[in-house]
């Protein structure tokens, strides 16, 4: 679907579907980026303080992006982001649980110096099946205008 | 290299090693996690504001905490992290780049409510050759003490 600048409006609320990670797929993300043993190894992860496997926090940032990619940005106006702040993983995700995204958009402002452009500010939420969050962060995204000044 | 709560003293610099992303690793990561045309075709990328195939930020960060794996934290005693704070993409990350991390540790405190433990701050730093900082972030991490109360 296309988006533009104009379209993020403040306090929409935008449901970006569901997706989840089985073990096979949290080890070889965490092999390659993240090779903690509580990441990798199911009998090391089981006598860690998680007690049991866990996706890399990483892998859930990642993921989360997808479904962003898929159900928000637009291929039209997406410029990329500057950052985010206050990333917060506030749950360990196991295997084969439910994740969903929820965007929330907190607010919009043109840019003084590139006029076809504009920051949008949202909050991302990955909430397990139960609708508590499991990691929260506050994104910044450039997005173009569809009316140019 | 075993290291634990102690071991991480405000203003010591660790100098993490470095890596780089090839186009085909952008390519595979973006298909995966961050499909979006400048992250996964070249010519699509040529055309774009980046001027250029550039990795998924996702990307960037999640090469960046496998140098603190392999050179920052230590199995004995990495408890995971409850978030970073901060997190800028300041310069594209090109194919075949050079990137180096390095981690100044701010500041670093016991927790009250599980005194064998604490939290470390640090910045996190990915630099390119020229030690211009491609992506920073501040990260919290727990980790055990080696003196337990």
């Amino acid at each position: 679907m296309e988006r533009w600048f104009e379209d993020y409006v403040p306090q929409v609320v935008y449901e970006c579907g569901s997706t989840s990670l089985d073990a096979e797929q949290i080890i070889a993300f965490a092999q390659t980026f993240d090779p903690q043993p509580f990441h990798i190894d199911q009998a090391l992860a089981d006598r860690s303080v998680f007690r049991g496997l866990i996706a890399s926090g990483w892998h859930t940032a990642s993921v989360t992006m997808r479904l962003l990619v898929d159900n928000f940005l637009s291929e039209a106006s997406s410029l990329g982001s500057p950052g985010i702040d206050e990333l917060r993983w506030l749950a360990p995700v196991r295997p084969d649980q439910n994740l969903k995204v929820r965007v929330t958009v907190l607010s919009s402002r043109r840019s003084k110096s590139k006029p076809d452009r504009g920051f949008v500010r949202s909050r991302i939420e990955t909430l397990d099946s139960k609708d508590e969050p499991v990691m929260r962060f506050i994104a910044t995204t450039i997005v173009l205008c569809k009316v140019r000044e």
